[in-house]
């Protein structure tokens, strides 16, 4: 018999817990029994919070979705060539996704199965499209290739920053560095691995 | 109550079957019954080819395994120039990847819980050291840039090769077409985005 504990938590604090057994379980693996027993306090104390467990998804799936579209309204993401712009947003996107992983880590791992899922979903490639936007107009200017299809691009440039999920963990000090990583990222994409000799600008 | 098929399976075509379930069960969410239910046969039907699910997921992974290693042994791989193996390696892992979708998905799934997937595991490891070898001795040959961290762009390059394995299916004259996406996954990875003004070279 487990000892519920005195419910002390907020609707803030509920969805840490919640987004951790959504990604250990899966979203439609976990019941709001495993949410009880995982955050030590009843059911009845959960759904004083929440209505369920889709409104935590919502919640968890919106700060991940949230701080990507954000990325699009600052001032980097706005002003100037559009080849800075998506370099910026692209570094931005890594940034976020390295301070919000395990919302992230659910964001890329929704299916579609209730409508909140699907309105996630939604959501995502409305990002991604936004970001080809950008690359076009980069490759209207001249600045981005012409002989690359863009939403080829554009699905392996999020393929590469998504896979960051998989092995990043934040570790003060550790191997890489938040700023190296995203450095090497926005270099791999838009300047490739090749020796070009004009490195050091 | 299900009219069990007659076992018409060799162990090939069980496999088949068995990797399909874990794709959507996860391995450790799949049990024997699972299995014979999904291959319309009995327990013991299925025990006659193998000795359970483990020796079904290690056959499974072997697959994907020995596709990426032959590349390794292939010409393109070990004559020339460091920077034209890797580059070889890579769009011929890409070619794999897309020939083994469902074998390499599982593969990537892969958690670590037993002898087998631990075993796996060593072994992609030892697949992308192998890889970041060729990038060292690329780096070595000036033909890659030294001021990218070696260990980090082969997380990143495999990042952005796996993603394939979550929206690629095979569909004949679909888009884009293998040779596309090869080509590519190349072309970002070690020519970037940018326009440089020779690529018609």
């Amino acid at each position: 018999m487990t000892t519920a504990k005195r419910d002390t938590y907020t609707p803030e604090s509920l969805l840490t817990v919640a987004v951790r057994v959504f990604n250990e379980r899966g979203y439609d693996g976990t019941s709001m029994e495993h949410l009880s027993k995982a955050a030590g306090i009843s059911k009845s104390s959960i759904y004083h919070h929440v209505a369920g467990k889709e409104e935590l998804l919502r919640r968890a799936v919106s700060r991940a979705l949230d701080g990507l579209f954000a990325v699009l309204d600052e001032p980097g993401a706005q002003r100037g060539r559009a080849i800075e712009r998506v370099e910026y947003v692209t570094r931005r996107t890594v940034e976020v996704l390295m301070a919000e992983v395990p919302y992230v880590t659910l964001l890329l791992r929704v299916r579609g199965n209730t409508r909140t899922e699907r309105w996630a979903l939604e959501r995502r490639r409305e990002f991604d499209h936004r970001v080809a936007e950008l690359m076009k107009a980069a490759v209207a200017e001249g600045d981005l290739r012409a002989d690359v299809d863009i939403r080829l691009a554009t699905r392996l440039l999020f393929g590469m920053v998504n896979s960051l999920v998989e092995w990043y963990r934040p570790q003060p000090g550790g191997f890489p560095g938040e700023e190296q990583l995203a450095d090497t990222v926005v270099q791999l994409v838009f300047e490739g691995m090749r020796a070009t000799g004009d490195q050091d600008r």
